[in-house]
């Protein structure tokens, strides 16, 4: 048999957990720094807490794990005897692996709110599972990188993630642009245009201005029955992104002048500093409407041609489902596959990060072999990651595997090496070669 | 609704998620340094990877994901007329949740052979899943730290693995027996007393002579139709734990010596170098009989009754299954639960790994907050840890709040050191406070 993989899952080779690992550290560190601290949560979470949170496209793509035992025993027989896969569900499965890490810091909240300290700043970097058809670089099985600040409304949260957003794709030598906007600038301009009820058409339409002007945006506008003078309206509202103009024009609708306060006081946060990146005020971005009620974020690359590879917000009412409301929260989500290819395709990543080893000791007898345990242990104990060649094979094979494992450095040991106690140490990239004491090599390759 | 989750798995506060990295990073950075290169395999595998590797209970414990969609209309009807379980699971589930690392490790070398270098040296640290009996300290889901050296049969890997067992429990402050025993040499005293037949029910009793005494195994060889004088014979056998009599003893047997030769030979390459904890040859140690064919090793706490905090051994074929025959290895596994549970018993954690936060910033009125704004920038463009109090609440408030997040500094802000530009830093634990420019704060706090 050929062992395959289920479609819509990765295997991660050496290089690939390395350069993952990267960005995943490169994250890690800043949002250390800034207070956060790492929770881990189970991969199966009770089917109860994550139905009905995602839409019902989302309770579908929700992979689902089979009661242990005679799961048939506790069946809906009604539904077995209708065939009813959707039925029968509830009563052989009652636990799913978790869709994002959202809901189960959600949950996590709620359960542990009498140990935590709020406000609580949490991350999670662990892999979700969404039953969606597997395309080209999109999988069923994916890591998320998510960072919360939640149990204060303070906005300085904000003007923190901006920086933190600017740090980390800074220190990851990407050029990006930060776009940020206000949930309730949105409900404002819909108000003021007189289209509060359609909100979520004018906002999905809108957020596609770049790509389809203003033309396509009117269409897809008059299909939801928008007029054509409420159109007109829009579209000068649109024709200035400065956040003076945009609240004087929808200066009458109360939540809209809060939207544009909100995303004032996050700049006077931010005014004495300076950012390495761009940071635009961009109030045509929507993001996921579902739960977000302030601020919103996303990023874009400026190099690369490819979706958001970050977004955020800040939401009212996240623990309110699992019974504790009131605890207003912000958060950001980096989307590490995109980041990932987006280095790939831009050669971004260190040199260094792929191979930690730095020297392959080549033994020519089984006596120097030996001998060269002891040099191999010496090295490890003066921190330099090294192997030994497991037999003294012949040269050829052994400096091939040196060769295809990219491994920096060669040592060779043969009985003259060893009776004199120097050994030949060589360089494979450029070929140089030197005849060094174990003391000697061990100085040219320590880390420093 | 209260949430829960489910029996059997866990939450991670952040606590814990720091200690467990602490032993993940220092085990990875001594797989690292002996040449061992991390991969990653996806937490769902197709159920005919898995099915069939762990025997019939091993089946049974297997988490099955059930198919997406209508899984009925491809579901076997005979076993839907039955309420048959067992025979219906294939139809509506072809993925599971991997059970060990060692399974998908084979198969991911299979599957990649041809971009492998041989011998090949990865390491992986991902969680399992097992539907045990949950119990106190014992989880369905749970992480399994492994290292496998495939592709050689040089017993310098088995040599190898005691340096690297060595260094990771000296590093984590442990004190520890490292038994080593041979499956051959198993093999050989079974053939020598004359019950080559009775292998596993020998072993099996053998490895509770400690708990039990030589009573208890021969009552329990009785039992497997063992006669009196071959557990008087067996008992002889047992009398010396020096490999030299030992071998004297099992003479007869090819296979025995052959056992008794291998472990010699990683003695030898072990001879010149001085370990910091104990090595032990232990012929009664059997361990995981079904796929280990050689050395094999684990790791007893001495300070602390509990299970082995590590098992491995060496196996000829377990890429066989898959269609990959010949390729021999060996590989250890931590058992990472255990370890946590003995560090934490025995108060073993570094102090310092709990608390990355450095210092809370306390402003006092909103003025002095935008102003404590820029200096957290100052702090962290310095690589300080901090973070400030999302608003100018009560002094007592943010006290209070520096207090129970642990974290060790404060920096006061009011108008008064805003003006004058220096600030009063206090340390939490012996209440010790200084007024000092930002400069000289970045200076105390800086890492370094």
């Amino acid at each position: 048999m050929k062992p395959t993989i289920p479609k819509g899952t990765r295997d991660y080779s050496p290089q690939e957990v390395h350069r993952q690992n990267f960005i995943f550290d490169t994250i890690k560190k800043v949002f250390e720094k800034y207070g956060y601290q790492p929770i881990e949560t189970p991969v199966m979470e009770n089917l109860d807490t994550l139905l009905g949170k995602y839409g019902d496209e989302g309770d579908k793509l929700l992979f689902k794990v089979l009661n242990n035992g005679d799961f048939l025993s506790k069946a809906d027989t009604d539904a077995l005897d209708r065939r009813d896969s959707n039925g029968l569900v509830n009563s052989i499965s009652k636990r799913g692996l978790r869709y994002d890490l959202t809901v189960p810091f959600a949950r996590y909240v709620v359960m542990h709110q009498h140990e935590i300290q709020f406000p609580f700043k949490r991350y999670q970097i662990q892999p979700v599972w969404r039953a969606d058809r597997p395309q080209k670089g999109r999988y069923q099985e994916f890591y998320q990188c998510d960072a919360d600040a939640i149990g204060s409304e303070s906005l300085m949260y904000e003007a923190e993630y901006v920086l933190m957003i600017d740090e980390v794709f800074t220190r990851l030598g990407l050029e990006v642009e930060i776009k940020i906007n206000n949930r309730k600038i949105l409900a404002g301009i819909a108000e003021t245009v007189g289209i509060p009820d359609k909100m979520v058409a004018m906002t999905v339409a809108v957020d596609k201005l770049d790509k389809v002007g203003w033309d396509g945006v009117a269409n897809e506008l008059i299909a939801s029955e928008v007029t054509q003078d409420q159109i007109d309206s829009l579209k000068k509202m649109y024709g200035s992104r400065q956040l003076e103009e945009l609240k004087h024009l929808i200066g009458t609708s109360a939540i809209g002048v809060e939207g544009v306060n909100e995303i004032t006081e996050v700049l006077v946060y931010l005014s004495n500093l300076s950012l390495t990146q761009q940071l635009t005020f961009d109030p045509t971005l929507a993001r996921g409407l579902s739960y977000y009620t302030g601020c919103i974020f996303e990023v874009k690359s400026k190099e690369v041609q490819i979706g958001s590879m970050l977004g955020g917000g800040r939401y009212a009412n996240l623990t309110e489902v699992f019974g504790l409301p009131g605890v207003s929260g912000v958060g950001i989500s980096f989307g590490v596959a995109r980041i990932f290819d987006v280095m790939q395709e831009l050669n971004r990543f260190p040199e260094d990060i792929d191979q930690p080893i730095k020297v392959l000791l080549v033994a020519l007898d089984e006596t120097c072999h030996k001998w060269s345990f002891n040099l191999l242990h010496e090295l490890h104990t003066n921190e330099i990651p090294a192997h030994l060649y497991p037999e003294p094979a012949k040269l050829k094979k052994q400096m091939k595997y040196a060769d295809s494992s990219d491994t920096p450095y060669v040592i060779m040991i043969g009985s003259e090496e060893m009776s004199q106690e120097r050994y030949l140490l060589k360089h494979m990239a450029d070929g140089d070669q030197w005849q060094l004491s174990l003391a000697e090599i061990i100085e040219k390759l320590k880390p420093n």
